[in-house]
């Protein structure tokens, strides 16, 4: 329970803006008895953010795929200010920082009209899909995030 | 819109109960803003007493998964006779009928406290992992499902 | 396991084809590790192409639900003719029939590029939201999905 | 992307170990394209754990819906150091650690035969049912979990 969260210090650069956002619209299913939206469907919700985002910048997570890369999801870190309810339509906002080595992370921040609903960081590696080993994050992968960032 | 079900007439044996039965325990985050279970859930549920099943008399589906085989769900058909509610004990009883060539169906009643809340069946076709082509049912599975059977 | 359909014959119309259609991107989250869409996933789109059409005909689900009606789910029939993948673009088309008393049904097909991936009927129950008990389809709701049907 | 963890200076007291611990079975719908648990799969898991606590120590959650609180999710927090994989058996072990006016926070270790699979933590409010207010944790409650806790 002690474990350190990579430095803020070191992050690449100073990013001020979130360059990428897509629309979600909350599904029945993934409402639970208190009436609102399951805290475990926000994770959903931003790994489509996520695929979005690499398929406006990247190529597509199916790229990677076709790659023999995976990228493996290492932590996620969520803080929910409000609820969110059936049918609500929410904006996830993500951008890419971090990028270093084998390793990336996102940040995000959903909101409904303007309001903050939820906000999150989630960090990732980048894997060799047959041998599931740390494998660097691929330059032309790197240099299309960067890309993407410089635009926010 | 016009699909034939398997004739009923041709189902293997009379099969009068049910050999095998599990507990679900209704988790949270399957119920919905309705207070109740997701009807989705119980395709969850069926699934988990095939694996269960599998484990008991088939040597487990990772076995069947080892030998270069998968499993594919071909058809579901389910009724909901009363709502299942967050923290409910059920009990997922099912059968293994119908074993010809390449598929196979299994037969489903949900109950709690004896009071039947749902019951289904589903088709399921064994397929080569690599090829997805379909497979004739291996001789020790099928020996494996008939001997659960006659012990109902 | 001898339950009986409600006979084809008794449909209110002649239903030739589907008058609404929804687009459904498979989420990497609604896939498992046979590498292709979980077969509880497709519950899921069904219910969002019903949400999406009564969106369209009926001002939503969310009117019916603010006018103390709950629809239920009463039985899911659904076959699966080919394996959908993570990223795939699906079509979801629904027609709502059989309209009678507080039941009715929707029939689906589910398409990938004009290919049949999945077909499917669920019924359903209208209820009061407090007492659970059935109530008659109003006549406002069945107006408006008699008119979505009669554009097909 | 600035939120501050409550300080763990504050934490009510010295704890050394878990009181609680459930088990787990991956279900196959739990698992993604990649072949293991999703990752979304760990917040269900870690909700069962503490529904399961909640049950041993403290009359279920059920207990305390019924006298009109809900406990929100407010913050998951969640470190992945190995994949899980179809069938595996998981250890969740839980605490619940910094009790304080309306707010509760719990502690996990996931393990698999020892090993560890995943950390988390999560934050969790005391709100009253009708109005999503903050209420106070009520004292039954409260020492309910302490009671567990100096068990540890």
């Amino acid at each position: 329970m002690s474990w350190h969260r990579p430095s803020r210090d070191l992050r690449v650069a100073c990013v001020s803006g979130f360059p990428f956002s897509t629309a979600i619209k909350v599904r029945f299913a993934e409402t639970d008895a208190q009436g609102i939206a399951h805290h475990a469907s926000f994770l959903v919700w931003l790994e489509v953010a996520r695929v979005e985002y690499l398929e406006r910048y990247a190529g597509g997570y199916q790229g990677i795929r076709d790659r023999g890369l995976e990228a493996l999801t290492t932590e996620v870190n969520i803080r929910y200010h409000r609820a969110a309810v059936f049918d609500d339509r929410l904006t996830v906002e993500a951008r890419c920082v971090d990028m270093r080595g084998a390793r990336f992370r996102y940040e995000y921040r959903v909101t409904r009209a303007g309001e903050l609903v939820a906000e999150a960081w989630t960090s990732h590696a980048v894997v060799d899909a047959e041998t599931y080993r740390p494998t660097r994050v691929p330059d032309w992968l790197a240099e299309a995030m960067a890309t993407a960032e410089t635009k926010a």
